[in-house]
């Protein structure tokens, strides 16, 4: 069983009342469909904010990249924050006020451990390749040990994390706004996998 | 004309020698294409990543939320990192240690301001509705007073940011990996959108 989720006083950031869960469940299936996440960190005192791919494996996430990575360098042994984001819908409503967006996120707070041994290297980053095309790690050749070393991962156990899921319709307007002679709803948005282009 | 993009110290950790750029129209392009971004900032010394939706309006990105938001009472006179980032396509090489993503990303750095003047609010939560769906602005009720002022307006000019891109096929795998009998080559991705849902 993975250890319960934790809800901090920093998760209240990414809290709202009807919204929020800390169903490790939930988070992982957010975290599994999400091709992105976007990582901050502490650099002289001030934040910073990078895109990275990353993948789920078991009871942590992990991200990769060369060893001379900037951003890597500065998640080892530091507290990180880590934020994977869907966006599932445009909501329209009567009033600007009521406007939305239908959304998926998660964000989790941990410490980050360098992966030292090959193997467990190797494991995380076939399913790396595997997240962005089912079965891909049985469809390339996987890294020997000359890239395994050229290359960092960076454990961030999923413990400190939360969820924040809004969906449907927009809220109702009220009084005369709810007669106004406008559109109200929900324009879906997915993300989308066009034709493959052979290289 | 706007202020001219500055590289600095902490621009570093998204900066990569063929992919960098601190072009304003490139950067602009981004943000104006990005539904949400992902907010970064110090709270109790610790890094803390939130997404929200946002709108650049002339030389400004600009986060808005209830005036009881967390999250923007952080940005307010603090130093704030804010990333935007569009996938493009997911990139498969013969080998997994090629395997990468087209995508375009904005990082930048800013102090926040509130925005406290009636007009400017309102211009920017129009500006908000019509990046959802152009010329929401004029097919919806605008805030009122009272709306405005439960809504926080917060600014971040783009002043220290720069853009990041990579496109087209994977780098070629050489030497024997070249003749490895796998599929290499790009699947496109793009946020897209559905019919809309009448609420």
């Amino acid at each position: 069983m993975p250890e319960p989720l934790q809800a901090t006083d920093r998760t209240r950031f990414h809290r709202r009342a009807n919204r929020g869960t800390h169903d490790r469940a939930t988070v992982d299936a957010i975290l599994d469909e999400a091709l992105i996440c976007h990582v901050g960190f502490v650099a002289d005192g001030a934040p910073v904010v990078i895109p990275t791919a990353f993948v789920r494996v078991g009871d942590a996430v992990y991200l990769h990249g060369s060893t001379a990575n900037h951003m890597l360098a500065a998640t080892i042994a530091r507290e990180v924050s880590l934020a994977a984001t869907l966006i599932d819908g445009l909501v329209l409503a009567r009033t600007a006020f009521h406007h939305s967006m239908n959304y998926r996120s998660v964000v989790l707070f941990a410490r980050g451990r360098a992966v030292e041994d090959p193997e467990a290297k190797a494991k995380i980053l076939a399913a790396l390749v595997d997240k962005m095309a089912p079965g891909r790690s049985t469809a390339c050749r996987l890294p020997d040990a000359t890239e395994l070393r050229a290359t960092l991962v960076v454990e961030l156990p999923i413990v400190e994390a939360g969820a924040k899921i809004r969906k449907g319709p927009p809220l109702p307007d009220e009084g005369d706004d709810a007669r106004l002679p406008y559109w109200a709803g929900v324009i879906p948005v997915s993300l989308a996998r066009g034709e493959p282009i052979p290289a």
